[in-house]
């Protein structure tokens, strides 16, 4: 029974209620279980003040490639989705895909391009299959949607990880290219509602105007500025993420899994079929997908325990 | 000199760069100064889950006195002024107000009732005056405007301290009232970006479809519901604001000011000319008005030795 676990990932009250038991091991996101390690000491007392957003907003447009300018801090890139899909009117997304992208555009159509739609979103890499999509494919369509004063839109949430796919650099000389990133899911702080859109004057200026004086809550400002900085930790959570993306394919193929594919925040599997509720009696909660009953995706362990306990689960399930 | 301080209060960081020094005492805002004192102790690494929302606003309507039904948190009242605002598309609002009321109306006008806008905005009790206006006054608009489809909207960012002001338990009765609440004013943790909506089925639901799944950070969520709960401690606080403001009173009669409103948070006086800058001169930070020189806001110390500093500085100013 996984339907109360299709919207979403991360809704281990429901699990621990449905299933029963503590303890559960949470492999139904895609958040890096290592997070970064600062510690979030705010001043929660007072308003945050402007010059707290600026330096954030400078820190992470520095990380992104992209001028502060066209980058503007948003409470999570779950609402900027939202707000984005409100302000452009009508689009299509391109599916499967998160499931917010279709709440984005709720008169819109699934579809695998632009075709003549005033805007397409898509993220990439992908989720829930992991799929990259190229920068030239990314530009072909970019140029479509502009020809028509149409919006192409990115949504980078899972990028950190892989640098080389994103197209943030691109806001600003893509006129019309639009980019969301998320904090939580690299840094592993999903908890703090922090995310950022890249996109030209009119963008920035259509979110300011909604999201007001103070758009993010004193815990995002102060880690976000420090982990943005953060080269070393930044580099070497990539070179983790990989590794342990590695591990859990060859432990998925060991258990006769086909795995699809490239970003190390999460896998999808395929031939799924039960493997939800057979986990979830390990108390191990995945992610299993109301429109495709032979899909799962596993979020990545960081401990050691973690990977006995689905090594485990897998091999007695 | 106060041109950069007359947007909002707060802005201690431009203050100390403009007039120099450190160790700024901040009457600029109305924010509580003695915070509720629990730790904000919150999993910033998952996801907040479904669960802790609807916790968190079946507290917060109890304390409001309104089914949670008609109960919406946001991440800060500011930001939902916005998208009601947004919403409604037009509307006129009552002024001198806060800043942010002509900004969610901005081709609307300032008004001292409805007229034959579509909407009215008012905040009880208003800031900056302090003023408070007779629930009778308020349901007299609200059947006004409900008999032709429109919206009276009701800032209750600052009613907690006077709960016999507020509105909050029409809400649904009034089938065309939307009242507004904030967390950070009374319970002092403004940086936590918290506030809800009160409103009808549809006004929750545009909400809740722009906010999200996710619309408020894990710090939020857990103080936010332990607050709500603390009723030793509200009723303390009503009690310390209403003898601090008292204090106050006594403080600003002795050095001649006129003092106006009812509201606990703060006081404005009028006759205030050039007090801005020599408080500042003693770095102190009060809250000046671009349209009216004459009149400065003060917040209310809470430490005996932040009284002691103003009045030395009022009195040597």
């Amino acid at each position: 029974m996984s339907e109360g676990f299709t919207h979403h990932g991360g809704a281990l009250a429901a699990a621990a209620r449905y299933f029963g038991g503590e303890d559960w091991l949470d492999l139904s996101t895609g958040i890096n279980p290592a997070p970064w390690p600062g510690a979030i000491e705010a001043d929660w007392q007072r308003l945050p003040e402007r010059e707290a957003l600026v330096a954030l907003e400078a820190g992470a447009a520095a990380h992104f490639g992209v001028s502060p300018d066209y980058c503007c801090a948003v409470p999570g890139s779950e609402m900027a989705l939202r707000l984005i899909g409100q302000w452009i009117g009508a689009g299509s997304y391109r599916w499967p895909a998160y499931r917010t992208h279709a709440s984005a555009f709720p008169d819109g159509e699934a579809a695998d391009g632009p075709g003549g739609a005033r805007a397409f979103l898509l993220a990439n890499p992908n989720n829930p299959d992991g799929r990259i999509t190229p920068a030239r494919d990314l530009q072909a369509w970019h140029d479509d949607l502009a020809a028509r004063d149409g919006w192409l839109v990115v949504d980078e949430a899972f990028a950190d990880a892989t640098p080389e796919v994103s197209v943030a650099s691109r806001v600003g000389d893509w006129h019309r290219l639009i980019v969301l990133r998320s904090f939580g899911k690299f840094f592993g702080l999903a908890g703090l509602r922090l995310g950022f859109v890249l996109g030209p004057g009119p963008v920035v200026a259509m979110l300011r105007s909604i999201l007001g004086d103070w758009p993010l809550g004193a815990g995002a400002l102060v880690a976000g500025v420090a982990a943005y900085r953060d080269g070393p930790w930044i580099a070497q959570a990539r070179r983790d993420l990989a590794a342990r993306a590695g591990r859990m394919d060859d432990l998925l193929a060991a258990h006769g899994f086909k795995v699809l594919g490239e970003c190390p925040h999460f896998r999808l599997i395929e031939g799924a079929d039960g493997l939800f509720d057979r986990l979830a009696h390990h108390r191990i909660l995945t992610r299993p997908f109301d429109y495709n009953p032979h899909w799962l995706r596993l979020g990545i362990p960081a401990a050691e325990m973690e990977w006995v306990r689905l090594a485990g689960a897998l091999r007695n399930g």
